[in-house]
């Protein structure tokens, strides 16, 4: 059976969408649903077959050869479990067994979402032709993925790139994973808003006071709302930059809701990667805005899934 | 001809050593000049001539089938150029066109003195064995080096794993490399030796104001001195936990002469790191002191040099 297509899913806090991708990243069938986060996990694995079943009824189904995997984190490959923050039903689930019992034993492939956006960028977006790149995903937390040596960095568990909770400010507030400043708890779009309204940003008549609306006053020239975007760029330059020291990347390619604020966030970190990226070295790194949209997710697992396979044609 | 052995150049501000290494990673012959560091570059390059000059004298040179040269950094391996900070006359200096010339045309392999060391402990020392590492000098300065997927991971240009200039302080105190808060910049000996005398530690009736001689009063006891480690400790678990977190490492070797500190530095360290390596898959990240003596530098070139061989056999 001539087998070139692939089954990907993304499973995040919200929903398990599910696609039939072929060798040029291209979707040729799709499936989705909510993710029932705060049930049972096997209610959760019971959308995730739900998903994979209707992906099952494509006629194109007989030609997929394998299942890639991009899954909210943490994730475990090497054990094939994911524990996802947002799913408290899930921990070491045996996400790699189920679903590979779910599809019919098909060899599946498991990375953490982060990864999966950057195998995405690096195919088709913003980091194709960089052999050397991170690609983040900055919205309600900060996550990312590396590309060293021409190919996907996914780490032996699958979790490498998680650039949101390396602490750049040692000292710095508490975050949530235990740790201290990390660039999460300065860079995400909740803190950027949170920050906002602390030093005496107001939102408008509609009450918006999420960090796009800070982006929106930020542009109108706010200074405590460009203040917060400066603080944020700091913070992932500052990331972004130990990085490049750490692993030598030439490229940053950001997304997420945050990432799409743009010049407000753009420019000020261009400025601060200059204060923090000096070794000869990184000097010439630049930090770029995501290509890929929504569909990210899947086509980042989908090449995971073909680059594993010995007649792969995606470049990760 | 039979090529079994490579030929060594460690170069650093002090001395240029050379050696013939065999394929175990043994040193058959040996050569050594100071480094005329503040001379002009071609009397720089002649030392280095005259080091491979006298390692050709040997009856075994002619055995040997390539050169590694580690060299202080910064380096470019991809333009085969040199530009050591102590070293002022080299600047972009051609290294490896030079060395191939004084060797006889024989094929060069560079890389910063970091990942020589890393080389080093990945073959024969404290990080054998392990597929993911980070091998750590701390010193005058701060070096390092990456192992990543069982290879060593120099990076395009060779520089990659300087962790002594990653920020994890990004409001802290300007760097000589023009950022803010490097972990060297907190870690290093001179900035231990810094703290404490600031804070009021005195030296003994012989005046040694070195790290080792902090390090020595904080085994005795002295608040000052162990707080001045303890901060120490603190930046490095602080880099080491953004190294695993970004690459995923199983383990952090730490070498050089605030290395050999011993438990002075090693038990705040431990418990630093269980505060900032916090998510499931860094968290039994363990730290070790080196086992390479001070001809790391030299086996380690051997290894990487060995390594682009095809019938290589060193581990790297």
């Amino acid at each position: 059976m001539h087998t070139d297509l692939v089954a990907a899913l993304d499973i995040g806090g919200t929903k398990i969408a599910g696609a039939l991708v072929d060798g040029h990243g291209r979707i040729q069938a799709r499936a989705q649903r909510p993710t029932p986060a705060q049930e049972h996990g096997e209610t959760v694995m019971r959308a995730v077959a739900e998903v994979l079943g209707d992906l099952a009824e494509s006629p194109l189904w007989e030609r997929a050869g394998a299942v890639g995997i991009g899954s909210a984190g943490p994730v475990d490959a090497s054990a094939g479990t994911v524990s996802p923050v947002n799913v408290p039903g899930w921990r070491d689930f045996p996400l790699v067994e189920r679903v590979r019992a779910a599809s019919g034993g098909l060899p599946v492939e498991l990375i953490g979402d982060g990864v999966a956006i950057t195998a995405a960028e690096h195919w088709q977006g913003a980091a194709r032709g960089h052999d050397n790149a991170l690609c983040m995903v900055v919205s309600t937390g900060v996550g990312g993925g590396l590309v060293l040596g021409g190919r996907l960095h996914p780490g032996p568990t699958g979790n490498a790139g998680h650039i949101g909770h390396i602490s750049v400010d040692l000292d710095g507030d508490p975050c949530p994973c235990g740790s201290r400043g990390c660039v999460e708890r300065i860079a995400s779009g909740p803190n950027i808003a949170r920050r906002a309204l602390a030093e005496g940003w107001r939102p408008g008549p509609d009450g918006d006071t999420s960090a796009a609306a800070v982006a929106a006053a930020a542009r109108a020239g706010d200074p405590v709302a460009m203040a917060s975007f400066e603080r944020a760029a700091q913070a992932l330059a500052a990331g972004i930059a130990a990085t490049a020291t750490l692993v030598e990347i030439d490229i940053a390619v950001i997304g997420g809701g945050v990432g799409k604020a743009g010049e407000v966030l753009f420019t000020p970190l261009r400025k601060a990667l200059s204060d923090y990226a000096t070794l000869s070295f990184v000097r010439r790194l630049t930090v770029t805005p995501a290509q890929m949209g929504t569909d990210a997710g899947l086509v980042g697992a989908a090449a995971a899934a073909l680059a594993r396979r010995p007649d792969a044609t995606a470049g990760v």
